[in-house]
């Protein structure tokens, strides 16, 4: 299979290079064609040109920062040279929107597209591990599994809608921004009753949540260690408007989002934008007239 | 140790086994007298009346239902017996402000308070396993440590405010009541685009998520199995008004908790009061036009 | 008609000179003597307890400061002395719980029950301005009309249901509440864009809210003359918590009022309970960055 | 003064109207030719191109219906035609975003430009009762008296930044939408008590809020005339993102109209969008269990 890998930010290069391990025919672009040094001392094959890193290819797959960056690589080359019958695999956070319109656009172009978001950071799918999450053609997911082997730990089916995909990822992306909302106010009001916040944190993390979720961030909180970013505010804020959308295009209110986008909102009033989005704790504690 | 218990319900049964089991002396009261039998035939013995559960004892538990009941107990003869020196244990979840005003009464004559709420159902219970968030006295507290082993699996010090004790309690729950209402609208969304529910499940618990609250609660509303009771939702709103007197008393707004007490709310306004607090799943479903 | 009128506060001065202006025969009572003075002065008897103030009367009005006062007063006397086929009538606001259970208690005892809270402040209570809102025994209401003509300018009838009195009430006050909270969004948001907020007050009280409660409110909040106490956060969380019980005893989600109630508990921990509750003002502006 | 109109819709044509009667040259464009007619009738010239109606003028207006029609415009012959030192005052209700990069524009092109969003609905527009709300350059808007005279009641200055215009009339739309979910919980309240919906109307627009916009709301709620349409859902859900956008670009949270969003988003879910947005007064009710 011909695979063609267009935006090698840190997760785009360490996919790539499970492609690559995977023993697949690659060929990889970069805007900053420095980016892709590594992998061509590893095999890859470099490209001068979207158009030349999707043509003749069974695959492309973009991993690019936000709808925008994926519009122009779709504008720029891709949509016109990918061969027909093709796979298209988006693999960044996209908004519900933004995919259903280009689903749309390589319908008309004889493509087939699969939305594929992961999960996981770029250390982890440097190790083969990350969860991917794809959805649409069910017929090119089939034909996909190789790669997603080579890239992944395990898939989870998002279904034949290429959006449900995208949902998926965002869904779990706002359950998270929910966890460290309520996290907040629960270090906001035991600090209040004199707890020590690291006290609070081993309740809550010896059980119920004892989940990386909770031992991640409710330990940043209980250490007031924010400048250690993750995740930023923006980032966060980011992620928050896309779910915002997804709720949007499906009609469905999301009350606890908006709580913590508020929250995220209130510390870019606060010069605390560049923090770890953990700093929700801080907003909370101030809002409690702690600090 | 001489120790009183007061209030056989599952957790005071539970709870009075483990103690009795450790070795200690003890006494056992109960409105109704045969759920005192078991321990009876155990060895306890069987207090007629709540005076008697109290006199001459170093230490005596409650495990009651609410605040009322708590007060009940206090009135109805604990605070007049309980000899000078002696410790009062209430176990139940009470609000902040019942439990200071109850500490300046034992101050007043003379007792010693620790609240100490736990963690864990009535089989954790039975079984030893219990979390145990001490608050109060730290004196007392340090005296107890036998009965804390013989009880529990594990103290978290609350510190010597036993209202922080409380807070712990009350602040792990709305952590949860959060948790549930993020999932509850991160289903509904995804469904609307055609996911199913059991593979957004799967993705949620299998990474940042992989926990009991989540693992069970997503389980619940993926299978919608919302008549199988673990805890219902008119528990949830009780625990959810405490939490709300708990975020007055100490002037900490908690916009989550405002979000999920609605969801619950709105689970009573449409006949779903007695089903399990996961409901919030189909509450959500409901909002975005689901069902 | 014989009358009796409880607590002789701003209100139910003011009230029950009007009372006696109408050429009622009135006794009045009130636990501090000397705020009787005046009133024993324009002819009304003045009880020397609450009993007295009760006895042998067509109808006794309350108007007390909440529910515990109520009750000290129903408990104190009242019930007991009322005669049978009397009117009790609380004029004070009150809990929908406490109106329900006071009137079973009433129905019991033969007497006839009609809650009537007022709206309006003193000075209108003093000019006969205020408007009346009596829900309970229709027959009464009935009977009570030369009264309220004496005291007020205009009556809603709330129904048979004398919560219902109180629902309506609540429920304005919370449509105040909330409109506070908009303009306090309201002015945050334009100040971020330099706007004038004499000017965005202007725009606002010119059309669609050309009413008291923005021509009031706005003016305070551009003015930010929260020390000009009419109306404190305190009071105002107050009933807050009474339009929260209301919800929640109806089993109506108010998610506008957790709002502005959240913010009030905002100022509580930045020590602005004493302000104006336009303070709301000024935690917003908090919120955004700004002052 | 040469003054240009581009966008005859309802509004357009209204003010339009009101510039010819006030003795101005005026030539108009509408993308359908026939809007202009009876304009045409009346005087004015009508242009066959953006171009022909900018080229030559001291100063075009553009009334029209969102961002993307008026970049359009902009791009489409405005931008290029337009004199320099000409203004530019668009009236349409635009997102912050739009008007800042916009006057950056035209300031690199020599243009001077006002930001002027309007105050009432076409009938006052055709009367000159509109209220005006210009913002920017202060000089052009100095200029431009007479043309604020003939087509309005009143002006309120903004300021120099053009956003802060746009902020003004967006903050008056969220209030507006705040007041009826305020209203909308507040009947689905008070009707849980038994309380005719017409009685609390009543009660709200007698006194504190006796002004149009309870009178308008409050009278559609309680009638439930909600298919009787003066501002659809799906219009005020448009405005709603548009102050979610202005707050967003602030960094100021509006946990207020986070509620009212939702109130209309749960309208579309039960295809109510088409329906008055009053109807935020139905889906308080279902909340509550009513219906």
């Amino acid at each position: 299979m011909k695979v063609g890998f267009i935006g090698l930010g840190n997760m785009g290069q360490a996919i790539s290079g499970r492609i690559l391990d995977g023993g697949f025919d690659l060929i990889v672009y970069n805007r900053t064609r420095s980016k892709a040094e590594e992998l061509e001392q590893k095999g890859a094959k470099v490209a001068d040109s979207i158009a030349e890193a999707c043509a003749g290819r069974d695959v492309v797959f973009t991993m690019l920062s936000d709808d925008t960056a994926l519009n122009t690589v779709v504008d720029g080359g891709l949509l016109e040279t990918l061969p027909e019958g093709a796979i298209h695999v988006p693999m960044g956070t996209h908004s519900v929107a933004a995919l259903l319109e280009l689903k749309e656009r390589h319908d008309a172009a004889g493509h087939r597209f699969v939305a594929a978001p992961v999960l996981g950071r770029p250390d982890a799918a440097a190790a083969g591990q990350l969860g991917i999450v794809p959805g649409g053609d069910q017929q090119a997911i089939a034909e996909l599994e190789g790669l997603w082997q080579a890239i992944g730990r395990r898939t989870f089916d998002a279904g034949s809608n290429p959006a449900g995909a995208a949902a998926v990822k965002l869904a779990n992306n706002m359950v998270l921004g929910c966890a460290i909302e309520a996290m907040a106010e629960a270090f906001a009001l035991t600090r209040k009753f004199d707890v020590e916040p690291a006290v609070f944190n081993e309740v809550m993390t010896d059980g119920l949540f004892a989940a990386p979720a909770y031992k991640v961030y409710g330990g940043i909180i209980a250490n007031e260690s924010y400048e250690n970013v993750g995740f930023s505010v923006k980032l966060g804020f980011k992620d928050s408007n896309l779910v915002m959308a997804a709720g949007q295009a499906a009609n469905v209110p999301l009350p606890s989002l908006n709580v913590y986008r508020d929250t995220l909102l209130e510390a870019f009033a606060h010069d605390e934008a560049d923090l770890d989005w953990a700093v929700m704790g801080r907003v909370r504690a101030r809002a409690g007239g702690l600090d």
